[in-house]
């Protein structure tokens, strides 16, 4: 199918292999170079960075890539394991543990070793690149812990009580393999080409002990420092996330939380957990199409929020507070009873707050119906947004939030959930330790 | 299907709007203010960027976007005409050519008019966001012209001879909706929600008039200057591009043609087309996974090259000339018969240049076969590159450079064409002219 070479044609692997011993005798030196002695020529195999302060260090507390500063690119992948050996699963998190700290200082995944007659332990693309504050995170899945009732690794105890299986929400479309999986990685970089890099070392190093389930690029908007980005609707999004509001951690606010009382696990949770998280991925298509034919007063009505300032309806600023319970002279509320903002607000859901880690994703266009009048079929942008959050439940956070939301938000007529995903996300490292240790005790 | 809300259980989107005059009322002045009042307050709506050195010029002898220094990303887009009228073709390209300006400086699509009760004239995405270096490059396919033998515009007599049919090349696995299209725009900027966002706001202005066909996201890696990116493969990729060699426009080698010999159409084209030139796309899969799994020395083979160093095997630096005709003690070609670099190369090919400005693409993973043993299958990479290059005359450019490698480059093994399209780039636009207005004069 396709191979433009027949049999007998073209030399096998084998034939050309041959030739190139031959050629490697005949082109001396450099073709033997080893990586060593290419570092002493300046030609940098090792993807050593040349500055070093857009490095985030790799091991610390909590891991990386969670209270961190946006990046402006994320490729995340879910991982399915493929063995049923316990001590191979120990061996991987050993070797990703060792390449993501590599790879976060802008690092081969693992050292190259002499000559050039095997695969190589990294496959180049990124070398030459700065480290772009590449951080790379990990997830463990239910999946991990249990099967289908089966045990697989001798886990099964020690799954969180907070790692629950998601709810199947109202209006959701889930695709099973953008669904799931036993274990996430979130690679995000200044630059989408060390993302994409991380996630496929990584990936390698899995070979026969797991493999790739789904993967989804993202990106987010060059906004200027203290912007609020705008998504693909034209809103800015994310102005009630804890990290996004000035000086959130101080305001002293009643539904601004620290990140301690948001976002990580305390002396409630196992010890690998306290430091922790738990992540909730979601793909959210978005009819833009659609959207984009909405008048500018109905798409304000439909987020809570005026388009242009982002200023709560009816204020100027825009972190004026929500004050959900105004109404106009005839009582009825200035923020609509469906709007989004209202929807998820913590005040509308017994303080239930997350950390929102969006990323805008596109996926170019395809072949869709839409879901309201005039129903529109046709070459429609498949893109929308890769919504993560972090929370320390998972049960008083997202799924609080999201069950009202998912029935009542009028945004959901835009907006269709195709993946899904829910993934403890262990404290972070120390020295010597390897990721997720701390389960395996 | 899937909508969350029953009849009945959710308003109608006129009697949320008649909700939301009522709130207009209510909420005064904010909620009312108009573009100019935000812009007064410093909300700039218009998205007017802020720092302009970021700019490029829209207007000029040729397009922008062909020998633009590569932006860090692009949205391209083919477009079908779904209208059969000559005049809206004219409206279309009248307005394309204004908003392509209007977007280069990081402005609105088209100005904004007064009130919200109406769909925006842009969708707001890039408000606030700095031009990024924007440049919005048009294209003319072949359906332009006729189709199925249809005269369909009255053009048929002017379709120039250089913008031919490509033949079917052997190895093609060309997916429909990924190829062809009447009309091309390709949107570069170093900021992908700027590209995604240009491309959007025409889509938009060609309601009626032109659909989208298909689009594709690419991106570059942010390599240091003067250094040439690595592709997905790991190696430097575009050594012998124009662009890329140092003075190349001053080097007099025989086969460093400046961009007047290798690029723009001269006197030989018709007057739209002089300055102008002719862009191929192809998009193509790499199969990664099986990449990975192969010898540095062997893949080294395939390109003809070193990996680390980019120099041509058995050569100390990236710009050293090929010398294709090296032998070794045994008379066996240094650089192999079939190596990728060897059937590339100018000297193979008469003297054939492009000027290529292909970028990497990341479409995430999906289940694929590869095309070599062991012919895994399972979830790969949909990953390569989405291959763009411009020149005088593709009979002479790219057909001519592609036919043999099509049929012999090792490197098909790991590639897979699966888009393609043709298109004449009319020449640059003067103050006051829409683009191709020669072709309609």
């Amino acid at each position: 199918m396709g191979c433009p070479f027949g049999p007998g044609k073209f030399p096998s692997r084998r034939g050309l292999l041959g030739a190139a011993g031959g050629l490697l005798a005949a082109a001396g030196a450099a073709r033997a170079a080893s990586p060593d002695q290419l570092i002493a020529k300046g030609v940098n195999p090792a993807g050593q960075a040349q500055g070093r302060g857009d490095i985030i260090p790799f091991r610390g507390r909590h891991q990386a890539g969670i209270a961190t500063p946006l990046q402006n690119h994320t490729f995340l992948a879910a991982f399915d394991i493929v063995s049923d050996k316990r001590a191979d699963l120990v061996i991987l998190l050993r070797k990703w543990t060792d390449a993501a700290e590599r790879l976060s200082k802008g690092q081969t995944a693992e050292p190259l070793s002499p000559g050039l007659d095997h695969a190589a332990e990294d496959s180049g693309e990124a070398m030459g690149l700065a480290p772009a504050r590449l951080t790379v995170t990990f997830g463990f899945g239910p999946g991990l812990f249990s099967r289908d009732g089966h045990d697989r690794f001798g886990l099964a105890s020690h799954r969180p009580e907070a790692l629950i299986d998601l709810p199947r929400f109202n209006g959701d479309q889930l695709v099973e393999n953008r669904t799931g999986g036993d274990l996430s990685v979130q690679a995000c970089a200044d630059d989408p080409q060390v993302a994409f890099h991380a996630i496929r070392q990584l990936a390698r190093l899995a070979y026969n002990i797991a493999e790739i389930r789904w993967t989804q690029t993202g990106f987010t908007a060059n906004a200027a420092a203290n912007d609020t980005p705008r998504n693909l609707m034209g809103f800015k999004d994310g102005t009630q996330n804890p990290a996004a509001r000035p000086a959130a951690e101080d305001s002293g606010g009643a539904y601004t939380g620290s990140l301690d009382q948001v976002v990580w696990v305390g002396d409630d949770g196992p010890e690998w957990m306290r430091g922790g998280s738990y992540a909730v991925v979601r793909k959210i298509r978005m009819a833009l199409e659609h959207w984009d034919r909405t008048d500018v007063a109905f798409q304000e009505e439909v987020i809570g929020r005026h388009k242009y300032s982002g200023a709560p309806i009816g204020k100027q600023s825009e972190f004026d507070a929500l004050d959900l319970d105004r109404t106009d002279n005839d009582g009825n509320p200035i923020i609509a009873e469906n709007a989004h903002v209202r929807l998820a607000a913590a005040e509308t859901n017994d303080g239930a707050q997350i950390l929102r880690r969006g990323y805008s994703y596109n996926d170019g266009t395809n072949i869709t119906a839409e879901r309201w009048p005039p129903w529109r079929q046709g070459m429609e942008y498949d893109a929308g947004l890769l919504f993560i959050c972090y929370q320390r439940d998972p049960r008083t956070g997202f799924v609080k939030l999201f069950e009202n939301m998912a029935k009542f938000d009028t945004l959901n007529q835009f907006t269709t959930h195709v993946g899904s995903g829910i993934f403890a996300v262990p404290r972070g490292v120390s020295p010597g330790e390897f990721i997720g240790q701390g389960l395996f005790g």
